[in-house]
């Protein structure tokens, strides 16, 4: 069964966009946001996804999860019964070196916020850093993008 | 996109298992039993399912419903970061007149508990009762497989 295997980071500025190969907008919502079966159901470009994730390992760099694709309409009516409030986001995709980040900017509520995921296929695999990535924040669960609907970055005001 | 009409009831006598034409055993956990999305993951013989249902309308009679067929295997890694507890049920389906009634034996906790549901293409669809049918329920939401995880029938002292 799959696992996700995924570190986090914050990030210094936006040079990543001068070597994007791709962007894509993300909305998704949530049929569980809590984070031990969390259920999201995302519509990415022209396609539809449902995915359920278990809570991190005591790293926080390995997650249980499971998705399988679903047509955007269906992704439709899913986020119409979703808790209510949706992530929105950019995407950008910025190969590195081995390694593909996917860089998020956030809207709406949480705008300002941008981060930076990489998906290994073991927790010690290694990697390179680009010089546009800043602290990593790794399995801190306010970053989760389901507690990001609970607590959007707009009210992080004493960080 | 999916909706369930269904009509459910409750039984007098198990004379249902003389007219039943097959039985299968069902195991079901939920990733989300809020009645407002529902997500439950389901084994059911030798298939897996996963099922999102929402609020019943005014009447209780129709749902939404989105469903996937998913395996076996699948179904057991959700089933184990599922909310805790089980639904364990024997069905016997059984054809009558042009419908056909799925009859649900609870095990465990709400063993002694047997309900009939039969589902429609439309809710004015007319259909016929079979003399083991009772008093219906549809729309009670303590009858919903999900709440009868929370408040399970062995605790209805009062009815």
């Amino acid at each position: 069964m799959g696992q996700e295997i995924e570190r986090k980071f914050l990030v210094k500025n936006d040079s990543y966009k001068n070597h994007a190969e791709e962007m894509v907008e993300i909305r998704q919502g949530y049929l569980s946001s809590v984070p031990e079966r969390n259920v999201r159901i995302r519509i990415n470009g022209n396609k539809g996804i449902i995915t359920v994730k278990g809570l991190g390992n005591e790293t926080g760099v390995t997650r249980f999860e499971w998705e399988k694709e679903i047509s955007v309409e269906e992704a439709k009516a899913l986020l119409d019964i979703c808790e209510p409030g949706k992530i929105e986001k950019k995407r950008y995709i910025v190969k590195y070196g081995e390694h593909v980040y996917e860089v998020d900017e956030f809207l709406n509520e949480n705008l300002g916020l941008v981060i930076a995921e990489l998906e290994l296929s073991s927790e010690d695999e290694s990697f390179e850093k680009p010089d546009w990535v800043d602290k990593e924040v790794t399995g801190e669960v306010k970053y989760y993008n389901s507690e990001l609907l609970r607590n959007p970055y707009k009210n992080w005001k004493s960080i």
